[in-house]
């Protein structure tokens, strides 16, 4: 009667279970008394059916990525279920985002042609739920109605203060309460979210959340949410007292990115995205390195925009260029590491220390900022361990300073640094996993530098640059 | 300067972008002007580099399975990443559970022996949080302490009512104040879940909303939970009067699965799980069928037990195919479908008209009970499709009778049929994608059922079934 199942009776008896992931391929210790069978799965009119064996491809249509493991002890059977899901999102620059004729913020993350051809054709008018900054919302908000009215859209606009203050989950559930009242179909109704990175993080939470997924669309309007977090996968609210500690591994639908943004951006928040650029820049991108060096002044002035300004075509070039490098940058060390199995991330420069440290002086220092802080003391330490030349090293702090970046805090103490990199250490499987430059554009991981040369890049760090923490772009 | 990065650089003039996902190709529309590019990524000295092109396998050793694809028009730049992520999990079978030789629940999640070995050699204790149904506690509580006494282990249960009522976001956040308080660490201590489905749909939300998922595990003790909840990736919690209306699709580390604590469940809780179960065999398991249609009452009177009973060790035989079977069933289903991003789901059996005969009547049927109505009716509209023979349908029916299941319910009406069916078409895609079976464990998804069908069957129905509500065993 149950012979008829191939999954209970077909039995390699000595076929290792062979699990592959993260790259990594187990095998079961030979010596354990077990009888293993590795499962593919195909369809077969619309049932699946686990196949015995790896060469199925050949006579099924409908062949799973997904495999079944089956392991029979004298302890019982166990199944290992490997599944993978495929995450696939759009980063999408344009200009002229609310222009009402523009409209890839109702249907730039839809990837299959037919189905935008349906939309425009279809008699239903378009349904968006959408979440903005309270501060975004006082100066585009007219834009914005304006927009959803023109091109007849069903619409809801939520505007919130979105703070580091209540970056909470009852800020996320009093969006789900409002997303669930406009009925909103999770299936083709991406709920919009227009801010900065607190915005997009709770949003892009709550949208995780409603009904186990609903897709979502990140527009940044700061240049560090512009380049940091609408290009990842990250969400999350803060708890307990501790950033983001809640939060999901869920990218959006889509970002659209649109530098007019930037000139409602105060210039001590242009630096503060410049900051996580010369990230990007130090640890993987010479070219980045040396146009945000010789035009830091220029982007600070322009903020990325075109117009009559005394730089000329050439602000809009480089404003064009910096951006997308970070994106791209940012995006190679993302993609295949999406839900940061793997703890070596040279994204991580600048943030071992500067957590601590934003916390502890906040809100005196804006995140950026801290973010450089912790960069410029690493760029001593790997002066110190001889990763860095002296001239090299120079280069990176008078760059900071181009680009009014603090370079140095009386908080960022040998303390600090310490209990930060215990911290660190707990939380990254016992070893440090620190990024530093190596050259300029260039970087490494290291788990080897020593307490020694930790405390002498630090005391050199204070010699140097304690007294040049006011500085300017005139300087 | 910036003829160094590739990604900048180097752009196929004319290939098309192809996008893989759910299996289907996309190709851009060419007469749009676009120029597109696909890039692999390739990990060198631990930076991550994109690389134009396909044929980059053979030349280096780090390759992500992870693409980005680059589109260049008039409008701007637009990046595609295609990222996919696997999801690995366990479900095992095995005995005495809480026996404190038995190092399943501390150790059993763990994929690599090397893992094992280490933390059997090391001095640290095992530190565990352990979430258990408050009702469960009062039956193993003590077992449970002396358990992870015996083991030398650091832990914190936390007993919860964990029931529909409370089955909300506040109680989930209640549990990660103690995860928080407990200073958990998420790379080597998951989350531990004891109890029903609802318990292990609050623990799984709040794992995986913690630190943005934190590994945790499934230990269900109902028939119910058993076959259905522990197998899955859903989470969930419910929201403004919504069944699971918040949650995640995350799965356990693994699911341990112990027969031993059916002994506690009632009767009607065991013909509850055992609805699940009849779907599995109904919808793809023939045996299965015959398996519970011959030996339902046994597995009542024994809840899956062994022991000095009037069946001998026919029961326990029984007991463990019957469990197998729908556990593989169920496997097979979700496996290649983890995230139900495929809507034609055989699991979905029985649950087109239930949710809303379910809520209507809280508290009054059981969840198995209700899918089981709904599942009775739809036999009908098979054998009205001409789908059933008469024996086949009645050979259903007399199943779910021995299972003491509810074949019938007055507030299961043509109205609600219709209003369900119409909710699923807005939810589906705008198909109504209705499993049923065709013979006997066999199915089928339908989309052209009309409703003079579901009339006549419904009719039909009542004019057998209304009268045989009150059923037992013995009958």
């Amino acid at each position: 009667m149950l012979a008829s199942h191939t999954l209970l009776r077909a039995i390699l008896p000595s076929a290792p279970v062979i699990c592959e992931r993260m790259g990594k391929v187990h095998q079961e210790d030979s010596n354990v008394k077990e009888k293993n069978s590795e499962f593919s799965l195909v369809r077969v009119k619309g049932t699946w059916k686990s196949k015995l064996g790896m060469k199925i491809k050949d006579t099924f249509d409908c062949v799973s990525a997904a495999k079944i493991y089956e392991s029979i002890t004298e302890k019982g059977t166990s199944w290992t279920v490997v599944s993978p899901i495929t995450f696939t999102y759009k980063v999408t620059e344009t200009h002229g985002l609310l222009d009402s004729s523009n409209d890839t913020l109702l249907l730039g993350h839809i990837t299959d042609p037919q189905q935008i051809e349906d939309i425009k054709r279809s008699n239903k008018p378009i349904r968006r739920f959408v979440v903005i900054d309270q501060e975004v919302y006082k100066i585009y908000g007219p834009k914005l109605t304006e927009y959803l009215e023109a091109n007849d859209v069903v619409y809801k606009i939520l505007a919130l203060s979105t703070t580091e203050e209540n970056k909470s989950m009852e800020t996320a559930l009093k969006i789900l309460e409002e997303v669930n009242n406009f009925a909103l179909d999770r299936r083709t109704e991406p709920i919009i979210a227009i801010g900065g990175g607190v915005c997009l993080d709770i949003v892009g939470l709550a949208a995780s959340l409603y009904r186990r997924r609903t897709p979502y669309i990140r527009v940044p309007t700061t240049l560090l949410s512009y380049i940091d977090a609408s290009v990842g996968a990250k969400t999350g609210v803060n708890f307990a007292n501790c950033k983001n500690k809640l939060g999901a591994y869920i990218p959006p639908a889509a970002a659209f990115l649109d530098l007019s943004f930037m000139q409602s951006v105060p210039r001590r928040h242009i630096s503060n995205g410049l900051a996580e650029m010369l990230k990007m820049a130090l640890m993987k991108h010479k070219g980045l390195f040396e146009l945000l060096e010789e035009h830091g002044c220029m982007l600070l002035d322009t903020k990325f925009q075109a117009g009559n300004n005394v730089y000329g075509h050439n602000s809009v070039k480089v404003a064009s260029q910096t951006t997308q490098i970070a994106i791209i940058t940012m995006l190679e060390e993302l993609a295949p590491n999406l839900w940061e199995d793997d703890l070596n991330r040279l994204v991580d420069f600048g943030h071992l220390i500067s957590p601590a440290l934003e916390m502890k002086v906040l809100p005196s220092l804006l995140h950026g900022e801290a973010v450089n802080i912790d960069m410029s003391y690493m760029a001593y330490v790997s002066h110190e361990s001889g990763l860095l030349t002296e001239e090299e090293k120079q280069r990176i702090i008078n760059c900071m300073v181009g680009l009014e970046l603090p370079v140095w805090h009386e908080e960022f103490t040998m303390e600090l640094i310490q209990k930060s990199l215990q911290d660190r250490l707990k939380h990254s499987g016992g070893l440090v996993r620190m990024p530093l430059p190596i050259g300029l554009g260039q970087a490494e991981i290291f788990n080897n530098i020593s307490c020694d040369t930790l405390q002498k890049a630090y005391i050199k760090w204070c010699e140097e640059l304690s007294v040049s923490s006011d500085s300017t772009c005139d300087a």
